[in-house]
């Protein structure tokens, strides 16, 4: 049995995130209700904190934040047959139609009706108790940890850059930019096969951390990037690249970095929202760009990637902070960009 | 037996264009000698023959002009085992080297080593014969007319096209612009299933035929195409767009008119060789963006087009001209651009 | 509004199929209720009609009949929302849940949950009125006929196996038995852009209508299909072969037919439920061979290959018959095998 | 400079071979020579030992054995411009002709027109230089050995069937048969993501390797591998299937290994040349099933991967002779098998 209040980390407004009780939602006949374990803090979430909003996303109702989550199974819905109570599970965080055409193709992220965690009006999941359609809630083994499912968030972020850009044993791929999304979108390539990841950043401990994962780190403010690419392909260019910079200079520059035939995903938004491509080069490359939104059908993988135990994607995480101090861990993520990487809060 | 002269339409340098008398080419073992029967002017043809270069590549050297042809072989090399003389065939102008990474992997337009008709110091094929690696000459049938086996070289950019965006049947495609590249493709897209190619352009005798192949026809200076893609797809908008008018803005508003998951082909080159992109819309869509570097492994689809008689394909041809008159011909492709569409050298 | 019963075509047991009244399905939240206008009868219809069984499916209780149908939108559940009444539609006949990794994928023909007309113990729709989950409720143009709303489900075979082979423009099809499958299998390849359909059977009427609808028909009693094909590619094999006639000799010969890296698709299940091949010929020509099971995201294609009036599909219409009459429709189907293609209950 | 004669291993007939002296090659222009270090005995070698051909293709002149080979370049051709003398390589050994249809498009293992080392009457690379077209000798890390370098033949088998069934990172892999190529294929899966990787044999040392590798080892002498799978999988059953036994009961038995929707690959060819399908079982799972023929595009994944280090995939080698004992090393191959894996000779 469970109790009918939690403790959840509640955005009222920007700047005013406050520890408190709440109800424990009801379980519709699809849900499970998940006792939370590990709750990552999202740069998503930080903006949230900072701005009260993102574009037209406005907290105006006060809104549980979290999207990154891990924890057991503690109660299921009548219809659910595929989930038992006492499950550890990694929940992926967007409840999609299953009905409509994005849907039913298998590109599930691109549902006009998805319901996703932390986005106003939806309530996230940095509480002790969170609801989840019991399909989203994947199950880890016993020798996963809490913070290795909430990991599979991020990581999916890179699964899915690595499926669209069609990663191929033996590619080199190069990611731009070494926060949470690059780091662990580096594991997610070797996954996939990457003879070799080349990522770039200008802060020293993200690119330790990038070399801990089995990168070619490579810090832009000291080494030229162009080059560094060029000599470990053979004048070649990269296979794949991922930006997670939304740096809009950076992103421009990338095709510079690509073989003939590569593919670009862009992950990271530019802060002017714009990005100038020199259209001669994509043309007579044939670069493919492709636009990046969440993921889709990348939890089995990402579980597996930490199952294996052959990555240690745990090296993201800098911070590990309790529930009640939620507020101090949403700061860190905000103040510490030279020190924290992926603070987790941990319930 | 053939003689060992041949009359050329050769572009000595901007707006000097000859027909003159040219030795013809000598075989390898591979080649094959074609007396070629209809040579397109493409608008690479007219940009060389305006200003003597394309980028870096400038006519330093007298050069045969043309590379959309087709005829019947007259010879071939000693090697040659699989076309025989008198086949008719359409010509595929870029002869790639079959060893490297891209030619093995099957994009051979990526080849760093191909050679391409009329792309100094490679000659072209608006002459009485030329010479082509015989795995180039695609031999087709009877019933296709010189004029359509040349007409496969711009079908071949909108089959890559609708191989490269992924093309299903009952999509829909927009086009924007009529050109001779967007109109061959509006039928290129047809042959892969589309449900409904939409069309735009500004000059109405393009507008015509693209209604004559079969596409729904925007004149974009009285109709607003968002509004029409919108009606024609239940709000949803376009699965796949094909740029071929390589106009900056309308390049950039493009995303504006994609459903979620769509892609673009960039096929036209914008004067200023920018093009900027909200990079808000192309990820909150997951759009992928294909620049589009001419075609590899078209041609088969292309003869079969032209062979199906399913398509009036030949409604591009605005103008036949012989061989002694190129310089007339070229003046048309030129200066007449509010009726010309594609101008056919005979010969 | 609309009554509380209706006619159905109801089968009891084998031989014992009643058109008689029986209550309109209720609605649940995101279901329509279609008054069905046209519903073919398949030869798993006719199965059921005959042995009162398909395998581990046994009619247990009394079970409407049919599953290829297309009507009007008469009512709609509470939570639907993107079909309105009134709407003309073909029916997409498996329920699927939207939730099992399958169905995530994109494959949702392999949920394991489906739900699907006329299988025991899941009620069909040839009855006047049929309840579908909205979203497999696929609107049609109002030029588009019920009969052909109807056709849109064998189509859709054709459709996936054309998606499953990966049927590139120009290339060759094998279609091996000319029935319903077969017939409508022979558009959705040539929608697919097939530069030619090769069908083969031993009915003359059923050829003749494979010649009506663009295929070059070969009687295997006189003709040899392998020199047929063989003359047809220049000696090279087909590009995709079909099977829909569930021959085993046939299924076994299929592989002589094919090119190298050529695909096969199986639909037809012979009588024993064996086929042996000779595994050198399958790894010499590295050969796929796809089993088929149903189809999935295929009305958008089939409704626009109806709706783009290209293909004259009616004429695997070889009957026309009313509801009242239906023992006499299915007798038709079962018994005039010379005759008889497809046969459509109207309603 | 190098000899103009060498030491090769001579098949003169069936258990007849012989170490003697032969001249070196001639260079074409787009040919290099390797200094051959390393050279696998393939099944495919002691075949021909044993019985002096294989099907069709018949040893009636003198023919060196062996096609597994990795060395030094020591000359090139006066056309040679991507490959430098002093560059350590491994062969790919079947040279294609860059022009058909299938090199083309990108599946170059099925060009009609392939010469293959030690395929009659083509002389393979068991001999202290060997040559080769320039761009089939694939560049290796120093940190790479000959050993490693040989092992790419075998290990491309395994790449290219990850590749033509599409392995996804998570996916359960079955391997049948853990010989040399099953057992490379265990880290070729590996290296495309499997998250597990299922190997079945009798022979208890192959088991204990295919351990090493990373697989779970399942003993069919005394377990039940359908069991095994269904445990590992939640009774869902594997993603992809290689069977590498050629044992025709194994084969038959495979689709009740797998998973809906999944993807068989057969490399094995049974005795007798016949497999029997129980296409209910293919059809309602929808299984694809794909002949393997070779490789193509392969090289790159299989030096990166013994590159990366991952894998300690030289546990494959049983046995390094040097090429005086070249018939005591083929005797070993085919006498010992309850001990030997891959034997390397060593030149």
């Amino acid at each position: 049995m469970y109790p009918t209040t939690m403790k959840a980390a509640v955005l009222h407004a920007a700047h005013d995130l406050r520890v408190e009780d709440v109800p424990i939602p009801e379980l519709g006949p699809e849900d499970a209700l998940v006792r939370v374990r590990a709750c990552g803090i999202c740069a998503s979430d930080v903006h949230y904190y900072v701005h009260g909003r993102i574009g037209k996303y406005v907290v105006e109702e006060p809104m549980i934040v979290g999207h990154e989550l891990a924890g057991d199974v503690v109660a299921i819905g009548s219809g659910v047959r595929h989930l038992a109570i006492g499950t550890r599970v990694a929940v992926e965080p967007g409840v999609t139609c299953g009905r409509c055409a994005m849907c039913k193709s298998g590109r599930y992220n691109l549902c006009p009706d998805v319901v996703f965690y932390a986005t106003p009006p939806v309530q996230g999941g940095m509480s002790e108790y969170a609801r989840i359609r019991a399909d989203f809630a994947h199950p880890i083994p016993d020798h996963v940890s809490y913070e290795q499912g909430a990991l599979c968030e991020p990581i999916s972020v890179g699964v899915h850059c690595s499926n669209l850009t069609g990663i191929r044993p033996g590619d080199t791929v190069v990611i731009l930019g070494a926060g949470p999304i690059g780091l662990t979108a580096i594991v997610a390539a070797r996954q996939h096969g990457a003879g070799q990841v080349i990522a770039s950043d200008v802060y020293p401990h993200r690119l330790e951390v990038a070399r801990q994962l089995g990168a070619i780190a490579v810090d832009v403010r000291t080494d030229d990037l162009a080059q560094v690419v060029m000599d470990r392909t053979g004048g070649r260019g990269a296979d794949e690249l991922f930006d997670t910079s939304g740096v809009r200079s950076v992103i421009e520059a990338a095709p510079d970095l690509m073989r003939k035939g590569g593919a670009i995903a862009l992950v990271g938004l530019p802060a002017d929202d714009s990005v100038t491509y020199h259209m001669l080069k994509v043309v007579d490359k044939e670069l493919s760009i492709h636009g990046v939104f969440r993921y889709s059908n990348t939890y089995p993988a990402a579980v597996a990637l930490v199952a294996s135990g052959q990555y240690p994607v745990e090296a993201v995480i800098s911070d590990r902070i309790p529930l009640d101090q939620a507020v101090m861990a949403f700061e860190k993520a905000l103040n510490e960009k030279d020190r924290a990487i992926k603070v987790i809060v941990t319930l």
